[in-house]
């Protein structure tokens, strides 16, 4: 297996973080997203959609979509269980993962992607011109991580990880999110401490170095 | 269990349709998402982050986001399988459901939540009030849905259904984005046979009806 990454993107560390927690190393190889190299014939093959990270299988089946790649690893590896055990922790995982995608990671994104130069034209990932930046979503994006930072503060108030008990994907997302929110130096609000307590733990176990 | 719903909004019907291809009937209650019934102190403590479908267990816990509750019904009642079978299987339903929602059913929302005069300040869902609506997502939206009309088109060319061999819940979510742009009478472009031809397909199964 080989891995399409590119270091400094947020959606091909989540899938480092996820195998650093499972103990798996799989080859790297970078996409330079710097230089567009997205766009290339050879990597479109790869990936119609023109997105990194990119799970390469030996006999060249390719498997996009991190969160994709990370369930194929769970089948593959399938402790310790990052995606929940029962069907209801499964539910769960899944519930919290989708919460810190759509009112998270990609308000996250909207800030980002809409405000740095270097996406002018390409605000939207995968899409090669034509997709300019739109200044109200700078806005819009920042409002959304208000809220996402105050609903995950209150989940976390009451539960250890952001699912639950168990460390999991859910919280991987949530951990890059914030990191994304960074970029622009939006942080956790000072009356978030649920979430920056939670935040400090998963910063400090070995897999936030992938 | 019971399912909280509203028959016109997407998010359920993928939940419905699912229902329906697993032969699995819930009772189900309506919120009425035309009066801003999820926005109701009750609904809230169901699911806060306000979206419908929400699936209530027997004991009382609430199970948000469409996709986890199909997860969760998938556990219970495994047959027919719709998150794929084998792990190479359950990687590519995975991966392209995600290219389903994110490049297709997200704008698909773009479109609706920003050009109908109802979704004023509330562009976003589950957010009340102050989520204004940007003309320039209208635009975004309608050319997003162009190339998920022709990237799936292809991907339909040599497969019967949209994650390979066997129908998934990635056909449930192409299905209802299609249908969510015909709101707006954005149809399947003349060119793009294959996915016509699927779409039929999937529209004369019984759980269409759902």
């Amino acid at each position: 297996m080989k891995l399409y990454d590119y270091t400094r993107a947020p959606n091909p560390r989540r899938v480092r973080i996820f195998m650093a927690e499972k103990g798996v190393e799989i080859p790297l190889e970078t996409v330079d997203l710097g230089t567009d190299a997205q766009f290339d014939e050879a990597f479109t093959r790869r990936n119609p959609f023109r997105t990194v990270p990119v799970l390469e299988l030996d006999d060249g089946t390719h498997i996009s979509e991190s969160i994709a790649i990370c369930r194929y690893l769970e089948a593959l590896y399938p402790e310790p269980p990052l995606f929940g055990s029962t069907a209801l922790e499964q539910a769960l995982v899944e519930m919290w993962s989708r919460r810190a995608e759509l009112t998270g990671l990609l308000h996250a994104a909207e800030v980002v992607r809409n405000s740095i130069p270097f996406f002018a034209d390409k605000a939207l990932p995968g899409v090669e011109g034509g997709s300019p930046q739109i200044e109200a979503l700078i806005e819009r994006g920042k409002a959304g991580l208000e809220r996402f930072f105050t609903a995950f503060d209150k989940q976390l108030e009451n539960s250890e990880f952001v699912a639950g008990d168990h460390y999991s994907v859910a919280d991987i997302t949530t951990q890059v999110t914030i990191e994304f929110a960074g970029w622009r130096k939006i942080g956790i609000p000072d009356q978030c401490k649920n979430l920056a307590r939670w935040y400090q733990q998963v910063s400090a176990r070995p897999s936030a170095k992938a």
